[in-house]
């Protein structure tokens, strides 16, 4: 047996900057990207997304150690939309382990986030956890294991952003199941190859209803400290080890902004998960979480400004998983 | 403008352990999947692979400050196939910057690495430069900047490496070309969308070049080492800059083990560049590369004892970017 | 051994056989494939069709003069599915001529009949309407101009098979509903694409209902007289002009079959649309409709013994529209 | 404006007109379809065909009888292109009899006629023998038999057209394989599949030499009463059988208008076989052979005034085979 140096297996040791310093990076950073806040499409097809002003810009950082720092409507609540599927996948991992692996695939899809066509090839097993059907199998394992949206996931979020008033806004998850086909279809699709346990109207409700959260970005960056300190949670419990959340973190760069997901390791270089709010909430593993949130989206349903902070932030700082 | 903590730009600072550490982790990763190496099948279709034994095994790591360190089969030279593409891409990119990227993208394909269908979809632009397509543009591009394989690539790997009698298999290369008839598909099909600079010939006889140079791991591990220390070559010159070997670095990350590139990025959690002659070469940026080889594949073409390898060493290490 | 008029055989003599000709040959051809009866599997993912027996065999011939010839299970009733979707396009056509290929194409699929991939292709425009989405699509049209298929559908087949009592199998459409996950996500496709006029619901009830409509060979040959006899129905009333029967004979020529529309009309020879209920609805325009009926299928869903059973038949009489 | 014969237009009335009505017919279809000569775009990958003029018109039908009549530029020689595959296909049925589906399908493709990913979906087996690499294996098949294009191909056509000068424009046929990188890449594809036995530069040899031979609409029409009178070659010999001639029309039907079959059997009913030089060679089984040549083609490579001359003519005369 080898003797390992102990050294090897800790985390990273960086110097993790002053608030002050933070502040002024978060600052320029601002300062850099606002102009493209007016650029990009806010996602109409959601009503209840539609009337968002198109030029707002907020950024946060969550250290581990729990200092929050802000810049622009970094505590302004939108709607989390797909970063949900986050959490929802890690309190799925933490429960099923690797049997969840049996049901939904870890692999880059290379097609758009709504596609069918690769889960027909697949024959039902969606590509991974972030694709919109991929997340109604992690649902649904939800729901068969744990609860629902309220009963499970969001009393997690209250507790890890420290806000026990976070909700789901009903007006859009109304909107969303209302206008939500694409969504209906695959859903259908799933249960057509028996890969959902439950009934196609209670998953959809439950994914309707955890898109509809509704966070702010100091709220998530705090939440998102989870992936940043190897699983503990706010309350210093430990929902992951080490190595799960490792793997998770590899399933955020490789699949967590959709089919932009090499563009945004190549640009951004840190483990990712967007939604078509506006939001986008980075990793940077044993140091802080960052989200940042403008509703403005590029063709591909990532934050246009949002991407653009978070690849300014890496050349300022010099962070990169690489 | 913000006064960033120059802590934040520095590299990784993790301890490297001594020599002796690091053999005794190679030697029991050795151990522990040497039962593997019967299984997983030799690449049969090009007949100069055909014949290496399958149960070979072989492991090296090279730190950043030149040292090498070895276990089984590790001086032993086989064909880097695939992995050749990493070193094109690098002097391609170092020659031609961002404006590569108009002639071939950077996402995961979904699809395995010989694969057409993608090529047609996207009208000629290979969805990243280590599916074989890409590998031909960046050939192609090679061609009209620089030179043949035996003019630059050769070279440049030869000085990476220290050993100046590295060659390419001329035989390999032959039987290669005799039976590419899914390669020169896709030379072809490139052509057909103007998206090769030189003959379809040229191109072809400089592919099948670069995939039968030999190498052993100690030296692919060496030349690797390219990566893990920003862009520095052994000689101490700058072929690439610290933010440009970090793109090489997440572009290996999401493509380069073909279609299994989230499953290896969810098990290994490391830039890697895989090879159907068995060897694989991954980074731990900062500190190392490593480069394990055996011949037997798994059904998607990469070293199925390699990858357990490599699986095996970030466990006894922690070694992961995330 | 039937005797076979020798005229029958000769290219284009437009004779039309006797009644004891036709019934000669009839008897003969399922002699012939009466052992084909036993191979093949019944659909069994519809509960109510399940518990068919598979070695049935019916084959009816309906001259255009109003002659009907039978033998075997000719007689008896069984459930249409599919082959209703020749008779609603046809009412929607009647109704809304040319305007309906705004919605649905005219195009073999190259793809099985409950493929959603050539949906999103196509954005949301069905390849034809004898593929699943397609015959959505007219249903959706039928409930906007005509009415609900036992208001409209249903009554049309009473009047043309001469038999007041044809109804709706109501626990087959239940059955088919409840487990019609890939249809549900077919029509919910089609409504996200802005492809339905109707609520998805209303919808997929009526397909459901169209299909589980029961006939008889007799009563099938009988109403596809219309397609034979350019477009008169039984009551002399013209449905469609020769024109609009020539242009529904070449949709099913290339699409009535699913993916086995080539081989079947080169087997064959003959328009004819088939369902998973066994049946086979063929024309012999200005003679005849021939229906065949066996539940056993083949691997592409037509009935297997019915398929044969219809080449031998075309063997037998020459007949072919080439 | 020509005096139509009303026996003409009734339904399978089957009387062969006089040489004047065809005369009148023909020409009132030119006067219609004249004007649409100018739109259209001729074939400009071709270098070859790219300098013919585009509003060009001729016409011409042989009977059975071997009567010829024509209108417009009906004796000018043009490239045959993919009507060649018709004549090729018919002398490889002939001598390899159904043995020949082996290595061919006979699906229409739903894709472009030189899309490549189908072939990989089916592993190497063409759709049908209409799409290039379907030709392709007809072409290897008759080299492996027969011999080359000029040994046996091009003597038939002499020998059909009456015309012994039959020749093979050179220098078409050089700028098609100079230019020809798209058919290269399906060559290849096809020999990856180990589905060619010549050498892939032989088979594109032969498949460039037999789309460059040039023909006259009159010339192809007496060609083409080989599939109008059952199989039976000029001099009374019998190629084909009447059940393989029906099959050969049915392939005709069903994929030989490229992925705009389904519309033109819609439209025309008739079978067919196009060719990009701007050809459209026709039969009416058991009565004549119609060809049609305008350079200028619509957006799925078919001519586009020919299109329409075809469903002119067939409105005039009630020619159907539905």
């Amino acid at each position: 047996m080898a003797t390992v140096n102990p050294a090897l297996t800790q985390p990273n040791t960086w110097l993790t900057p002053s608030t002050e310093e933070l502040q002024g990076i978060l600052d320029e950073v601002r300062d850099t990207v606002e102009p493209l806040t007016s650029e990009g499409s806010v996602a109409d097809y959601i009503p209840g997304l539609a009337e968002v002003k198109p030029n707002r810009f907020g950024m946060a950082i969550a250290t581990v150690d729990g200092e929050v720092v802000g810049t622009g409507d970094w505590a302004q609540s939108f709607s989390i939309q797909s970063i949900s599927k986050l959490f929802a996948l890690s309190l799925a991992y933490a429960h099923d382990g690797d049997t969840l692996w049996e049901r939904v695939s870890r692999e880059p899809s290379g097609d758009p986030f709504n596609s069918l066509m690769m889960l027909e090839r697949y024959e039902g097993i969606p590509r991974n956890p972030f694709i919109n059907t991929g997340a109604m199998v992690i649902v649904d394992r939800l729901l068969s294991s744990c609860g629902t949206t309220r009963e499970f996931l969001l009393p997690m979020l209250r507790e890890e952003s420290g806000n026990p008033h976070l909700n789901i806004n009903d007006e859009v998850a109304r909107s969303e199941a209302e206008r939500g086909y694409r969504n209906a279809a695959g859903a259908n699709l799933l249960a057509s190859y028996d890969n959902l346990e439950n009934s196609v109207d209670a998953v959809l409700e439950e994914y309707f209803n955890q898109c509809a959260i509704e966070m702010s970005c100091g709220e998530l960056a705090l939440a998102g400290r989870l992936f940043a300190r190897e699983g503990h949670r706010a309350d210093g419990t430990v929902l992951l080890t080490r190595s799960e959340v490792k793997r998770i973190n590899s399933i955020m760069l490789t699949c967590g902004t959709y089919d932009a997901a090499g563009e945004f390791a190549y640009r951004v270089g840190l483990p990712a998960k967007s939604g078509v709010g506006g939001g986008i909430l980075a990793i940077i593993p044993g140091r802080c979480a960052v989200c940042v949130w403008s509703p403005g989206l590029d063709e591909r349903g990532n934050s246009l400004a949002g991407v653009a902070a978070l690849d300014e932030l890496t050349r300022l700082t010099g962070w990169s998983i690489f």
